[in-house]
């Protein structure tokens, strides 16, 4: 089946990104996993315990044809910490499946590892010091090649919607966009 | 404090709706209660689990600016068959403090329970037909005195927003919807 999808949490996400995430791409018919980098049970910024599918360690030797970071801190610096995911990240990049992040991730976590070294970028805009590459800060979604990055909680729908569009096709997000009342311009 | 939120939830329920409402809420600082309405633990349409900070039964004699319910199915019919909560909704519209509903809710909790008698309201399209007065059945979100209803998730944003305002002010409303980049007319 082509998309499946992992999406790597930490305490200190932000929870509406996430879950935009999680709710578009499942409605998709994404086989999702949520794999924490800490513990299994996490806390978001908002203080909404939610406990992930699995363990980061749990997801070795799989192949996702998507891998997907919310934003929020310290949950962003988390994420970075992790070696698994890292590791994991530039595997995917270096295999030309799809990479995204959104909000603080892009910055904290692609930017550091060196996986925007040849891609276009947004990020939260109170970051965007951070990126070398700051050709398309300003765009609310940029996709550059199998790398897919947005700015934040109000442009997660956006984003998750490009996300199915890359995997399902257009027709399955125009779908969900309507399903979903999302106002497009 | 002004700003004393109680949010039920329940297995089923739309979990974008439910963490938009958190998100902006808990950013403009409101004292947020998430009770479920079944046991502490649930999991949501797209079967997230999120443990919940109690049962609504743990919420008796409690006095709340704001009662809010997330939509999604079956978690809007579980939300309905709480005779603790629907009770405390009551009391709440007869108080003339605000109670709110998006999706499913407004027509599956607050139109089966009389909440709506004198109100004019919004829900989720598919379900206009069970609303009596479909007076502003078209508007995306609808504040008719102490009720505020709206119609799923992609209005979300604009319903957790004004339930920013009404608790918190304009002021503070916009300076969320800024900060977190969302896209107003």
């Amino acid at each position: 089946m082509k998309g499946k999808v992992l999406i790597a949490v930490a305490d200190g996400i932000e929870e509406l990104e996430a879950i935009t995430i999680i709710d578009c791409l499942g409605r998709a018919g994404a086989g999702l996993t949520i794999a924490s980098v800490q513990k299994q049970q996490i806390t978001t910024c908002r203080e909404v315990t939610i406990t992930a599918d699995c363990l980061i360690a749990d997801c070795t030797g799989q192949v996702y044809d998507l891998i997907v970071l919310p934003g929020g801190m310290p949950g962003a610096e988390s994420l970075s910490k992790s070696v698994k995911l890292v590791e994991m990240l530039k595997e995917q990049k270096n295999a030309g499946r799809l990479y995204a992040a959104i909000c603080a991730s892009p910055a904290i976590v692609f930017e550091h590892h060196g996986l925007l070294a040849d891609k276009k970028a947004t990020c939260y805009p109170a970051m965007a010091d951070k990126l070398t590459n700051k050709e398309a800060i300003n765009q609310r979604v940029v996709v550059d090649g199998n790398c897919i990055t947005s700015q934040g909680p109000g442009t997660a729908f956006e984003f998750a919607l490009k996300l199915v569009e890359l995997l399902f096709g257009a027709q399955k997000s125009n779908e969900l966009a309507a399903a979903m009342l999302v106002k497009r311009p």
